[in-house]
C-alpha cells in the first residue's frame, strides 16, 4: 500500500534523540543523552501504598472513565500549587489534567495555529515541542536564547515584520537544552511585546520546581494580567515520567478549545495516576519530595561542572544551571560536529548533538547538550575524563 | 483576551454527550446515556496483585519514560492474540500501543488529512471519532449504516465522485451507537471498492470482543492482504476505560508516521498501565475474563429487549445486538424528539438523542441511544417501562 500522507505530517522525520535512545542499548556506554528524570526521584515505595489505598477504597471509580479536564482533586491541587507558590493562575484561569506537558503544547499548537502560521522559539529549544508544531505545518522561527533568554528587540521585529506568528514558545527557567534561566526583566519585556502585538505566550516549565541553587524568578504567567499566557507544567520530573501526568493553566475560553480536542485525543488521562498524584499531594506535599531531588541533581551537577573545569580544553564554554537536569556545551566555531559525536560514541560516549534542538535545518550550531540527571556520580567522572580526552583530540 | 483559534477548531463545540454526563448527578436519574462499561467488568482484585508486583519488581522501569510505540511484551501480546485469534496482521503490519482507541482514530487521521479533505463514515457513528475528524478540518460524509452495514454501491458513488476522500471510518462489529454488525459480503464488498479507489479503511473495533450471541465475522482487516486497512481496538472494555490502553494495527509505513505524531502527542502511553495489561495476559488470558463480561452483557441486553417488547409502542423499533453495549431505538418518522427527549428527563430518564451521532447538522434522526452495560437490571425494568408510557404519551 502506497500512502498519501497529510501535508503537515509528510516530512516528519523519526526524532534523533529517539535514535540514540535506541541504540543505548551497550552497556558500557555512559550516556549523557537522556532526558530521563533519574529513578532515583521516583517515591516509589509511597506509591505503592497509595495505589493499594486506591485499589482498596475506589477501585471501580479509578479505572472507569474519568472527566476530560482531569480528576477534580488534582485540577485543585495543581491549581492552588501554582497560585500559593508561585502566584500563578488568576481568576479568568483555568488549569486542567494533560497527558504530560507534551500534550499541552501539541494541543495548545493544535488549537493556534493553521498550516503555515509561524510559532517563535527559543534557539536551541526542545525537541519535543519543535516537533509538535512542525506536525501542525508550523514555521518556527527561533531567537538566540542566549545567556539569559531572548532578546526583547528581536522578539519585537520578528512580530512586526510577521504577521503570521500566532504563539511564542518559551521554557525561561532551567530551558531544555541550553540550561539557562531568562532574567525577570527580559521576562517582563517579552509579555509586555506579546500583549502589544497579540500573540499569546506558552510558558513550558517542567523543570522550574527543580532549582538547586540561586533565587526563584517569578514566572512569566505570574505577571500575566489578562490571560495571554498559557503555562504548562508536569509531574514527569518530580513523581513519575512513564505515568504522562502533566497539566495546564491558561485562560478559559482557551482551555475550552483545548478541552474539547483533548476530548478527541484521549478521551483524558490515566485517572488512576491522576489520583495517585493527588494523593500523594494530599498525605506528603510535594516540597519535602522535591528537596530531595534537587539535592541529588545539584550533587551531579557540580560534580560535572568540576570535572569538565578539569579536563576539557579551555575553548569549550558551557552553561551553568541553577536547576533542571542539562547543560549546553560549545565547541569553537567550525568544529568538525559529526566527527565530535562520532568520537565520543567510538569513546563509549553518547551526548546530543546540539543540532537536534535547532528550529530550522539551516542552524548551525557547535554544540552538544548533557545529562546530569541519569549518571551515577561515578559515571559522570570517569565520563567527562573521557570526554576530555576526546575533545583534545579532536578540536 | 480575545483568542484568534486555528480555523479547524473554531467550530468545535463541546460534545453533547459530555454535557450529559455533567447533568447525570441527579441520584434518581436512570441512565441509559452511558458509553461506559460495566464496573463489574473491571478485574480489580487481579489488577491490584498484579501491580504490586510491578511495584515490587519493576517500579523504577514502570514510572521512567518508556518507548512511543508501546511496551514491548504488550505490543507482541496484541499481535499475537490479533493474530491467532482474528488472522488479523500481516507482515507488512506493526502493531503499537496508544492511548486508548480514541488516540488512534486521532492520530490516523491527523496522518492521513489535510483540511477540507473528506472522511466516509457511517450513519450514526461515533461521537468521538467524528469529533476528532472535525478537529482536522474534515468534511465528514455518512453513510446509512441500515441493518447489516453501508450500501457498498453507495460507497462506491461518493469515491466516485469525491476525489478528496482520504479515510473510510468503519466500526463494523456492534456499532456504536447502532449496535448492528456489518455482513461478511459487505465487509468483502467494502474492503475492494475501498482498494479500487486505493482509499484507506480505519475499521474502528472496541467491542468485537463482546459478543454474547451468535457467530464471529472476519474483521476486515483479517481479509486485507496489501495494507490498506489499520485496525484499532481497546483494552478499555475489556479491563479498565480509565487506564486508557488501546491499540492500532497497520501498515508500517502509517504506523511510523502515527508513531512520530504520537511521540509529540503524549510521549507514549502510561507505561505502568501497559505493564499491568501484559501482567494481566501473561498471567490470565483475556478469554475467561471476557466471557464473564459477556455473560453480563448478554443478561442485561435481553432484559432490555424483554422489556421493550412488553412496554414500548409497536411503531418504536429498536436493533437487537449480538454483543457490545449499545442499542438503537428509531420512533416513527416526524417524532418531536426534543419534546421526547425532555419527556424522559422529565421522567428521570436519560437517553442520547441520535442527532448527536449524525456525521452532518443537517441529518436527521428520529432514534436514541441505549445503554445496557452500566445499569442494573432492576434499573432496566424499571426505566424500560418509564420509557414506554412516556413514549405512549408522546407520540
Amino acid at each position: 500500500m502506497e500512502f498519501q500522507f497529510s501535508n503537515k505530517v509528510e516530512p516528519l522525520k523519526p526524532s534523533a534523540i529517539r535514535e540514540i535512545f535506541k541504540s543505548l542499548t551497550n552497556p558500557n556506554v555512559i550516556s549523557f543523552a537522556a532526558g530521563n528524570p533519574s529513578p532515583l526521584s521516583f517515591p516509589t515505595d509511597k506509591l505503592q501504598v497509595l495505589a493499594n489505598e486506591i485499589f482498596d477504597n475506589q477501585a471501580a471509580f479509578s479505572l472507569q472513565y474519568g472527566i476530560t479536564e482531569g480528576y477534580m482533586p488534582l485540577r485543585e491541587q495543581v491549581a492552588d500549587r501554582l497560585k500559593s507558590k508561585f502566584n500563578t493562575g488568576k481568576d479568568f484561569d483555568d488549569t486542567i489534567i494533560t497527558s504530560g506537558g507534551q500534550q499541552a503544547i501539541d494541543l495548545v499548537a493544535k488549537v493556534l495555529c493553521n498550516e503555515g502560521d509561524t510559532v517563535v522559539c527559543e534557539t536551541p529549544s526542545f525537541i519535543g515541542a519543535l516537533n509538535a508544531f512542525r506536525s501542525h505545518g508550523c514555521v518556527l522561527k527561533g531567537l538566540d536564547v542566549g545567556n539569559d533568554g531572548i532578546n526583547p528587540d528581536e522578539l519585537e521585529a520578528l512580530l512586526k515584520s510577521d504577521k503570521k506568528v500566532k504563539l511564542i514558545y518559551l521554557i525561561p527557567t532551567f530551558q531544555n537544552p541550553a540550561g539557562i534561566t531568562m532574567s525577570l526583566e527580559k521576562r517582563k519585556a517579552v509579555l509586555s511585546i506579546a500583549k502589544k502585538y497579540r500573540v499569546p505566550i506558552l510558558e513550558d516549565n517542567p523543570y522550574g520546581e527543580l532549582r538547586f541553587s540561586g533565587e526563584d524568578v517569578p514566572t512569566i504567567k505570574s505577571m500575566d494580567d489578562e490571560g495571554i499566557v498559557a503555562y504548562t507544567g508536569s509531574f514527569s520530573k518530580i513523581l513519575s515520567a512513564g505515568m504522562r501526568v502533566g497539566f495546564l493553566c491558561g485562560h478559559k475560553e482557551l482551555l475550552q478549545k483545548v478541552t474539547v480536542c483533548k476530548q478527541t485525543n484521549d478521551v483524558h488521562t490515566n485517572l488512576f495516576f491522576q489520583m495517585l498524584c493527588s494523593k500523594f499531594i494530599e498525605k506528603y506535599g510535594l516540597d519535602d519530595h522535591i528537596k530531595g531531588i534537587c539535592d541529588l541533581y545539584r550533587d551531579n551537577c557540580r560534580t560535572m561542572i568540576e570535572q569538565m573545569e578539569k579536563h576539557f580544553p579551555e575553548n569549550v564554554k558551557f552553561t551553568r544551571p541553577d536547576g533542571g537536569l542539562f547543560l549546553w556545551c560549545t565547541t569553537p566555531a567550525g568544529t568538525d560536529m559529526q566527527k565530535l559525536i562520532q568520537n565520543f560514541v567510538a569513546a563509549d560516549i553518547a551526548v546530543v548533538p546540539g543540532a537536534t534542538f535547532m528550529p530550522s535545518a539551516d542552524d548551525v550550531t557547535y554544540s552538544f547538550r548533557m545529562n546530569y540527571s541519569m549518571p551515577t556520580k561515578d559515571q559522570i567522572i570517569r565520563g567527562v575524563e573521557t570526554m576530555g580526552k576526546v575533545l583534545k583530540k579532536t578540536l
